[in-house]
């Protein structure tokens, strides 16, 4: 049998973390192996908030053999007390000899503690193996443990010829079953989905995660624009009851509308000002208010505001090879626009995936985003 | 060594027609191979129109050892006394045994001539060999021969949200030297590209083929659509001389003005009616003038013309990940454009090619291309 490296120990990890994608926010994805004399003895993943981490779960597995034995873990222990006691004493107890880490806390205030920890506990500590991998994954948490804000995904549909709709507005459906698929898994794995009032008038839609047409267990809040409060009661958002929903309004809104709308189940949020709502500080607020992932699936105008704020940390667009032409068909991003072609907003880290044989996806990062993971791929 | 199959020896005379791209128009790209005892005696390609056949030529390099070889030929051989004597003739006078074809002429009036004729002489024949490649190698040659009209493709090269220029007209560049070098190709293989007027007065193109800065040997010819005649006297493509432009108009514009043009050495073709050029006749036109294919590189309204008129054979759109953002940027296809995403103009035979980090490539047929390539794809 060929012996495995690190990197293999260390991929295994990062495949049981991948797995728990969309169950484990505000808390990042991890994953744990334990590796005593070539034979693995421990494995364990990070399932749920309030839930064991990783290292726990592969210690309590490996029991007496994780003696002498190494662990190799994706994200730095933990040195702190919070809902479980800190991992690094778990290892330490457990007597774990070698501690193999991907990537280190993202928290400034605290990274490197873990480390420091087992250090002193005469324990041999490997850093950095697959960090970018390990830190890719946990794009969202790594973002929102550093800015307290949500990190923001747009997902964008359009034709070939870039069209979201056409000129008379309809978009049913641009790209097939198995992208609009894809797009609920997203959903599912956010924390929070957002529309502009302008899309509930248009196409009253119920903004769930749903798999096999059958909403899934978690559910995004759904955040809803509408600085007047021009949403009709009898929107689903608001009647369906299946996930909670955020309304943000303006100064702009009757307080009597506003009333009625918390009756009905609905938070609403007033922002300040009578103009549109303000981007920087909705994310703010949402920060706030524990959500990590907000995922944008506006219309043209929304999706201009995110990107004139340059509040967006990923794209992902879906195309699908068909043309509807149009001068005046709607766009993914509208707005006022950026006047010269070299100052547009150039995208890094970029993967396609053809989905179907008509519809692909690209995924990017704009170039403002300045972690880790995008430089080291310059 | 492995004995090579049939396909073997088709996929190298494809090959050697392919290598010929650019240059045969208005004749197909052919190649073949002879093969005799397992050995490759000779090998030809159609070099230009005017010039001996693939057949030909493979036939002179096997000179007396053709007698009972087998000859792979890309096209069926043809049956007619053109510029050049009939290749069933030379084949039967060499003393070929066998004949493998992978397309039949696409002319319905001639075709199978050649297989009869060879098979009259007592010649072994099979057709089909690679058929579905050796007709989308010819896919203009096929196109032309049976409809006499230009094999019609538009290149358009958009932001991946879906804009040809910003709200402010700058276009330069979204994609990059890569993408750039690949469209200069296409330019170099068509017969003629067409721009509209609006493009001349924004831009001043060149429109001519250049590869690392120098213009090619063959030109295409450069069409510009211009109903009321607007181009300037001072127009790169009326100054430069580097390659033939035809100007089509309308009755709308002044004899004066054709005059003048026709003058400075451009060709002034006046279609009936005031209004803009008709699609339809356009294509008619430049059919009898010899124009096999015809690269469009037009803007939004041009190229919705094309869309509206279905006169589009072949879509080949560059992306760039980027985004500028811009309800009022202009999109790859305007017009007035279809009203119901289900009518939408699907694209067949897709094929995705990443370009360079950031640029990719999509090409396809839109699905009213009933071509026998395409059907087979289903």
């Amino acid at each position: 049998m060929m012996k495995l490296t690190d990197r293999d120990y260390m991929t295994l990890a990062l495949q049981m973390a991948r797995a728990t994608a969309g169950q484990t926010s505000p808390n990042p994805m991890v994953g744990a192996v334990v590796v005593n004399e070539g034979a693995i003895v421990g494995i364990g993943a990070h399932l749920k908030a309030g839930e064991p981490h990783a290292e726990v779960h592969a210690l309590r597995m490996a029991g007496e053999r994780a003696k002498g034995a190494t662990i190799y873990v994706t994200l730095e222990p933990c040195s702190h007390y919070g809902r479980t006691p800190p991992c690094a004493i778990a290892i330490r107890e457990a007597g774990i000899a070698r501690v193999v880490i991907a990537a280190q806390d993202p928290n400034p205030l605290v990274a490197g503690r873990g480390i420091s920890m087992l250090r002193e506990a005469g324990i041999e500590v490997d850093t950095g193996v697959l960090a970018a991998e390990a830190e890719k994954l946990n794009e969202i948490f790594f973002h929102f443990v550093q800015t307290r804000k949500p990190f923001v995904t747009i997902k964008t549909a359009s034709t070939l010829d870039g069209k979201i709709a056409t000129v008379a507005g309809h978009s049913k459906w641009i790209t097939g079953k198995e992208a609009r698929q894809q797009v609920h898994k997203l959903r599912q794995q956010s924390d929070a989905i957002l529309v502009g009032v302008n899309t509930v008038l248009a196409d009253d839609p119920a903004l769930t995660a749903r798999i096999d047409d059958q909403e899934t267990k978690r559910q995004p809040v759904r955040i809803i624009l509408d600085s007047s409060l021009r949403i009709p009661p009898n929107a689903r958002v608001l009647t369906d009851r299946l996930a909670e929903t955020w309304i943000y309004t303006t100064e702009r809104s009757s307080p009597e509308k506003r009333a009625a709308l918390e009756q009905m189940g609905a938070k609403v949020l007033v922002m300040e000002g009578t103009a549109s709502v303000p981007i920087g500080g909705l994310l703010t607020s949402l920060g706030e208010r524990g959500i990590t992932s907000l995922l944008v699936e506006g219309g043209s105008a929304v999706n201009g505001s995110f990107l004139q704020a340059r509040a967006i940390n990923k794209i992902v667009s879906y195309f699908s090879c068909k043309l509807v032409g149009g001068a005046d068909a709607p766009t993914p991003f509208g707005g006022s626009g950026l006047a010269v072609m070299n100052q547009a907003v150039e995208l890094k880290g970029i993967r396609m995936e053809q989905i179907s044989p008509t519809d692909f996806c690209i995924e990017g990062y704009p170039d403002w985003v300045c972690d880790r993971t995008a430089q080291e791929r310059v």
